[in-house]
């Protein structure tokens, strides 16, 4: 392929390479297998890592009734991970019932049509977008409870971090990024050992924390059933994420179910200790809500001074939780794919880049995060009540869709795994209703806006595709091409080479060819339009030269009422040919008066007429002897 | 003209005409001619308001060396009122010399050639721009002193008001607002009545200004030489704008020289008379600078109080700085277009808009002014030194100029009035040294680089416009066209009524015409690319399809590679008909995957090869009985 000087400068050429890479071949896609615990990285850190928001939103919540409500922590964080396993039980039917990996939208799709997939595509939109946001947060979250002096630079470390995911996405290492083994293993064991360091209280330190005590001493709430409810809704954010293996299990090594099923039982049983481990020590040192510093921080803190431990798994907990964002990165893009490919999307969701990756979606994904990050300044604590609702509609409609699976197609014991996924469904529905009641004017409203309008979205962009499958008689033969005579318009601004270059090619295509200029009016019009007559003549290019004179200052809107003319009139097909000058550097791009550009983009407005620029490379040789006869005209200038 | 969907949105459009008016004629440009006491508003208010930062930029510099050196400022301003008659008189025989209007350009281009003229011209450029800055800056100023919670909005309010004198030059009512008579007396009358209350003693109010003095009282400078100096080419920036009578000649009614001179000596009267009685006044109060308070709205506030009269002249004062701010939008983009015509800038700064406006000049000048705006946070005194050097380098070239005038053309006493240009340039030549000595560290040195850096573009552009006249053969008659035989090369996606059109005028164009499809590498390529072909044999269109594999993403260079293997192998002229959907609204253009916009960017590449895209509209009736044979074939997709 020759190089492209008028696409693309040579600079940014380079700095996209650098940033992104040279193109990949298909074939150079990684298409590596993976074992369970290397499943626990590449597609469980989004739910491992809901440990560093779940406990704290409960917290949060309990902590608007003042110190005494803080207890009710370890009970609610019990039933929530009752919850957790009755939803990686679910998850494990979901393995077994769709081995190809089964999202909610290929799932409710199979099971109820595109009716109810199209709901379950926008959440999981809204899901991953929060994800990707929720994780970043989370993670800058972690940094600046451990480096206080890093709490002003929130957005701009939050945005940093997004780009850097962006540009491995980008480049194709998201892949890669996502089976970080390292880190994962880390923080797993990293925060377990420091969680079994705070019970076995001897060795724990307890010292005081840096940061405002924010339990409020005024207008405390009571503790009502509606506050629990709160606090359970808020918790269950620590719940998002254990589907995700039931998504990939094509990425798993043979026997792929059994080994994803593996992988999330692990997930199920990590979760549940880190989550309920938490809980306890929470109620032992009773934990409050401080400013600039996250719960988790404070345990940690409390459980190992802030010493080279602390630091260690921050850190890790700020890096895990940038690979937990990436996770959705390899979601989106795929399912935005998959919906393109069902014409609910543009299809340019479902164009592979140069690196292989759909790279629209990972900009759109940016894109949204980036918003919503900089919409909430950058803080979890708000996008919680947003970000559980759409996890949880996704889980009661896969949970209820593998139920009408089991009740289709009757396996052995199919009664007995549909009363697990019914269990999910409806345990995960109240959980829903109880957020949507709860959190509603805190921003839940946000998703009930944000899925109908995706829905809206999709079903407009269906429609307009299956109009432009009839009228473009997709699936059709069409009738055969049939030939016309052709009619070429030149627009010339004066006698050149450049004026040769295009009428030499007007004449290839056509003898029928018409030379046209525009003389816009002034003082000294009737004097120009003699001279270029006087030249033209002298030329004689073998073609007519019309002139159209015109009051205002557009050379545009005279020839798109010509050619419009000359299209109603006359019943050849109507081709126009714009001389074009290609500098040979882009800098000087600016130097030419871009009137070829003009005219094109007008000329576009006119049905069934062809428009094309005809480049003369300029400082290169053309082959041809320069110059002509030689007679030297009035004024030497280019435009 | 048709409405064009495709190129503009309805939206777009409805605004673009709401801000910026419909299209004009070249005979409805106003031609209005204006007398000397309309001169005064329409190219005399940068002078005149510049009494809103000189006598301030002298105060400035003499308080540093504390308040017993600011008794200075009545000797230094007398001297400048003497430079300043000096100017009046010299421009009064510019106006003699050059009646058709001789801005420094035009004046240097005469009596020196391009050498000097674009060293004219480049500080011009940035006159022009340091005065819309300057002007707009100062009368914020003016604003936020009579206003002072608005100081914090100060670059703001800077930029929404160089946003309104953007949009109404771009109307092309520029020329109208620089008639506005009524705040330009106002300012006057009311300016000079200030000074007169406040020189009746008794009658002053004399109270306690707002504001922190900004008087140093340690580290004081002692009063020298160069202080007085400093202070002295400060107090120059008064003199800016004095120039601009000598320029707009032709404005005037008949005799034109005489009412322009006469205009040049009210304005040397009025100005004068403003700088003394302020100087006058700041000594007699010892006025100092203080913060969120010009000089001028100190003496004004001590003059009358702040009541109306106070708010009245400081609103009008903002007004004018405003309309001083208009000024040079009336001034750079006519200069930009006399300098584009001699071949030193781009041509595209010789274009009129639709409103008949040199529109490029006003967005470049916009533009410039908002960076300078934004670069110096709206102050005022950090502009001043910047200011004053490219004004004085002007008056000093075009008052040489003058000289040179006088001595070749010898009119009746042209020893006397070479003498009196003489000294103006003589005297104008020293305080352009004096403020380069004195600022160079205080910002100046950006106009030192601003200049030369101008001048060297000029050049370089000027060079490129030789080349490429040389090039095109510009001012030959170039040789005659030949006609060469066409290959058209029209690249589908599949067998479609969109194919069919984009090959139809293909035929119509040669009876060669090759299609051509990339097939992109992936499992089921072998399966697509023989449904392709025997949908292909079905339809049976009478030319060949060429299918092109590749293992990359990228479905340009594969195309971009053929398309250059054909120019290189074959003799005819290569032309590629890139077939387009274009869709009924410009919403629906996304859902289209813009392969036709990639492929004609990367074809641009390929020189000597014309490339069109074809439109077919969708969702309008294109004549044809939709349809064809009526066989559906597997996968109805639209891309």
């Amino acid at each position: 392929m020759p190089s492209s000087p008028t696409t693309e400068t040579s600079a940014a050429r380079s700095l996209r390479r650098l940033l992104i890479g040279p193109p990949l071949r298909s074939r150079q896609i990684s298409q590596e297998e993976i074992t369970p615990v290397e499943g626990l990285s590449a597609l469980s850190l989004d739910a491992l890592t809901s440990v560093a928001y779940g406990p704290e939103a409960i917290i949060v919540v309990l902590a608007v009734a003042g110190a005494s409500a803080l207890h009710l922590v370890l009970p609610i964080t019990i039933s929530i991970v009752v919850l957790l396993a009755i939803l990686v039980f679910s998850y494990r039917q979901v393995i077994d019932a769709y081995p190809g990996g089964g999202g909610a939208y290929a799932v409710t799709k199979a099971n109820f049509g595109p009716r109810v997939s199209l709901p379950a595509a926008a959440s999981l939109v809204v899901d991953y977008t929060l994800t990707v946001a929720v994780s970043i947060a989370a993670g800058v979250g972690a940094l600046t409870s451990a480096f206080p002096s890093l709490t002003s630079a929130t957005v701009p470390i939050c945005l940093a971090i997004l780009a850097v995911v962006t540009v491995l996405n980008l480049r194709g290492l998201g892949e890669t990024a996502r089976a970080f083994l390292l880190p994962t293993m880390v923080f797993i064991v990293g925060l377990l050992a420091i969680i079994a360091v705070g019970l076995i209280h001897p060795l724990a330190v307890n010292v005081p924390q840096p940061g405002q005590s924010q339990l409020p001493t005024h207008g405390l709430q009571t503790v009502g059933v509606l506050l629990v409810l709160k606090a359970f809704s808020a918790g269950c954010s620590a719940l998002t994420g254990v589907e995700a293996i039931a998504n990939g299990v094509p990425l798993f090594k043979d026997p792929k179910p059994v080994r994803a099923k593996r992988t999330e039982l692990l997930l199920g049983v990590i979760l549940g200790a880190m989550l309920l481990g938490l809980a306890v020590l929470a109620r032992r040192w009773h934990i409050a809500p401080r400013s600039g510093q996250t719960v988790l921080s404070q345990i940690m803190g409390m459980a190992v001074g802030r010493h080279w431990a602390y630091y260690l798994v921050s850190l890790t907990i700020t890096l895990v939780l940038a690979l937990a964002a990436n996770t959705s990165f390899g979601g989106l893009p795929v399912l935005a794919s998959l919906v393109a490919r069902d014409n609910y999307l543009p299809h340019l969701f479902a164009l592979r880049g140069d690196r292989q990756v759909f790279a629209n979606g990972i900009w759109a994904l940016s894109a949204m995060s980036a918003a919503l990050l900089i919409a909430v300044n950058g803080n979890t604590l708000t996008l919680i009540p947003l970000f559980a609702i759409g996890v949880f509609t996704g889980f009661t409609l896969s949970q209820a869709g593998l139920v009408v699976h089991w009740w289709r197609n009757r396996p052995s014991q199919w009664r007995h795994r549909a009363a697990i996924n019914g269990l999910g469904a409806v345990i995960t529905a109240v959980a829903t209703v109880v957020f949507l009641a709860t959190k509603f004017t805190e921003g839940a409203w946000v998703v009930v806006v944000a899925v109908p309008a995706f829905i809206f979205l999709f079903v407009r962009i269906h429609a307009y595709y299956d109009r432009a499958a009839t009228t473009l008689g997709l699936g059709l033969i069409p009738a055969k091409p049939e030939r016309k005579p052709c009619l070429v318009v030149v627009p010339v601004t004066g006698v050149s080479r450049l004026a040769e270059h295009a009428i030499a090619q007007a004449l290839s295509i056509s003898s029928q060819v018409i030379a046209v200029t525009v003389a816009l009016e002034s003082s000294d019009t009737d004097d120009r339009v003699e001279e270029l007559q006087r030249q033209w003549r002298q030329w004689d290019p073998g073609i007519p030269l019309e002139i159209l004179r015109t009051e205002f200052a557009s050379v545009a809107a005279p020839l798109v009422s010509f050619v419009n003319d000359l299209r109603d009139s006359r019943h050849e097909q109507i081709i126009v040919l714009i001389p074009t000058v290609v500098p040979e550097h882009l800098r000087y791009r600016l130097l030419h008066n871009q009137v070829d550009l003009v005219l094109s983009n007008a000329l576009r407005a006119c049905p069934d007429v062809v428009v094309a620029r005809v480049p003369m490379a300029l400082g290169t040789s053309d082959g041809r002897p320069p110059g002509g006869s030689g007679v030297p005209s009035a004024k030497p200038r280019s435009d």
